[in-house]
């Protein structure tokens, strides 16, 4: 399986994050995507290739072009205020009952206006990290329409939290959403199962009123569990997506035993939709010892997961998303990735 | 002029605020109303009377019951998830695209479901230091409909930011609208006179539809100023309430000749709805010195604005809400008042 990397990633390297109440140490740090890195080429597990430039209207398919503009120029702006911290938190949000329709003029507003929540730190590098981020999930889309079985796009920050218009959840463009659409751009009919800890609020959002991408998602309830605001049971798509969107909550706690009872739903889920693709967004925090989170899979659940996984029918593009644990982030992103190889 | 003051003020004591993209150290803070106590004291502006608990079923005419009851057990639930911090932030809102009808189960959710900002922190007496201003305020305009031509209600933390069912802008209980509300009760034709620096989007949002209490605001424009969601000019209230508001947002950098213009304008309009009575939303913030707001109001210009509004007709409630030049904040408080009185 080919892997597409940028070391770009890196100049996304925030040092906080407020979450749990309070502010702390950021766990989305550069090293996890070193550890996945490291995982994967000490487990042989093929050619790692560079992305190409993302077409930036395949992007402004996916992000209102606005927003990408504002991601783009948010840092000078922070600069151009004489602001001297090295990382920035919007500290206002349109909620119901104020304005969702006026970005406002102001540097914090328009932070706010572009985000929803005050986890997800904007540094000088933001932007040029992202956008590599979002090159890696479309260069990965490219392989598989180039005829590829299956592809890694090792992504960092992750995407699948992004909206259209909106950072948050530690994303700031929608990986899988975007390499979605260049399978999309293909002719192919596309699912993307979302296997990580928290739901992907942006990647439902997204595509919530479109037939022809299917998103499946196994997630911590969100009664209980970021996101909080989406990602329940009886969202199941509107308009031309009515019945596309398939959200299977689990209780914290979950072990395997109930989290593959979820997968055989989302994967018998996605066969009914007859992809010609799917898109894995690979969330490695279901994992037993993730700081953040509190589901219970171990390092063998995850070999499970990728041999199941391999007997999709279709081509797979893996997209990584979250995992806290960075010490075994890599092994255990390598078990899924080389389980589905065979190995 | 009375009073009313309580010095439960003091159990809202917190550190840290989350604005202009970064931690900062707190600036609602208890010395706040310290230095306007000890600053009308010395003005012997009159007596000093302690407040009368508040009618809850008057808290929830205005506030949502949910979100009383939120507000009141938030701090045990905080203590009973093992957090330490003596200091609690949202992180997560339901902004568009997310749902904003489900009120989440976990700490977190919940509080990003009631409040819109992260510079709002609750504390360990954040609830009996809220209710106890919303108290000072209903006191003060029973001494109205008692027949008190002027009151001041010393009530801190502030209000009008606060939304019927959110907390923000260091705000939980909206006092001028729960003080409006009492006189309502009374049988009084209403207007809010709001000349906080910032604009009073709780205030706005909690009368919005209604005609018996007429809403009017001088503030900087929130297109460059917090709260960037609310506060236009075109805001104009609807159905019953559709005239009953009027924004005068100001450009940053305003000195008297501007804002006593708009002063001149929000007084005939208020005097147009032929009020009983005017509650003022008393932010000292338009203040020069100010730390945080950008107008230009002298601690002259405050004894204008006093000498000015002792010329309305009917009886006039003070209700304290910003300014956090503390220094000079009673000073400008009394200046206000005494200049009323015709000091």
């Amino acid at each position: 399986m080919k892997t597409v990397f940028s070391p770009a990633h890196a100049r996304h390297h925030p040092h906080h994050e407020i979450s749990d109440g309070t502010l702390k140490p950021a766990v989305e740090i550069p090293s996890r995507a070193e550890m996945v890195l490291a995982a994967i080429e000490a487990a042989g597990l093929g050619e790692i290739l560079p992305p190409e430039p993302i077409d930036r209207a395949l992007l402004e398919r996916i992000h209102d072009p606005a927003y990408v503009a504002f991601l783009e120029t948010v840092w000078d702006a922070h600069r151009a205020a004489g602001r001297a911290e090295d990382e920035a938190f919007p500290f206002v949000w349109p909620t119901p009952g104020l304005r969702p329709d006026r970005a406002p003029r102001h540097l914090d507003g328009r932070m706010g206006f572009y985000s929803f929540d005050a986890g997800t730190p904007l540094t000088a590098g933001t932007f040029e990290a992202a956008l590599a981020s979002a090159s890696v999930a479309v260069t990965g889309a490219g392989l598989i329409a180039a005829g590829e079985r299956s592809a890694f796009a090792l992504c960092r920050p992750p995407g699948h939290h992004a909206m259209a218009d909106r950072y948050g959840g530690y994303c700031f463009f929608n990986n899988a959403a975007l390499a979605a659409e260049r399978l999309v751009a293909d002719g192919r009919r596309v699912a993307i199962l979302d296997v990580d800890y928290h739901h992907g609020n942006g990647t439902q959002a997204i595509f919530y009123d479109r037939g022809d991408v299917h998103v499946v998602s196994i997630h911590a309830d969100p009664d209980d569990e970021y996101p909080y605001f989406l990602g329940h049971a009886d969202e199941i798509g509107e308009g031309h997506g009515e019945g596309a969107n398939l959200n299977l909550p689990l209780a914290l706690g979950a072990d395997w035993p109930v989290w593959s009872q979820a997968l055989e739903i989302a994967l018998g889920s996605i066969e009914r939709h007859r992809p010609d693709a799917v898109v894995v967004s690979l969330g490695l925090d279901p994992y037993e010892a993730d700081p953040i989170s509190h589901f219970r899979l171990t390092s063998d659940d995850f070999s499970r997961l990728g041999a199941r996984l391999g007997r999709i029918e279709c081509p797979v593009l893996f997209v990584l998303e979250g995992g806290y644990a960075v010490e075994a982030l890599g092994a255990n992103c390598a078990a899924v990735l080389t389980a589905f190889e065979g190995g």
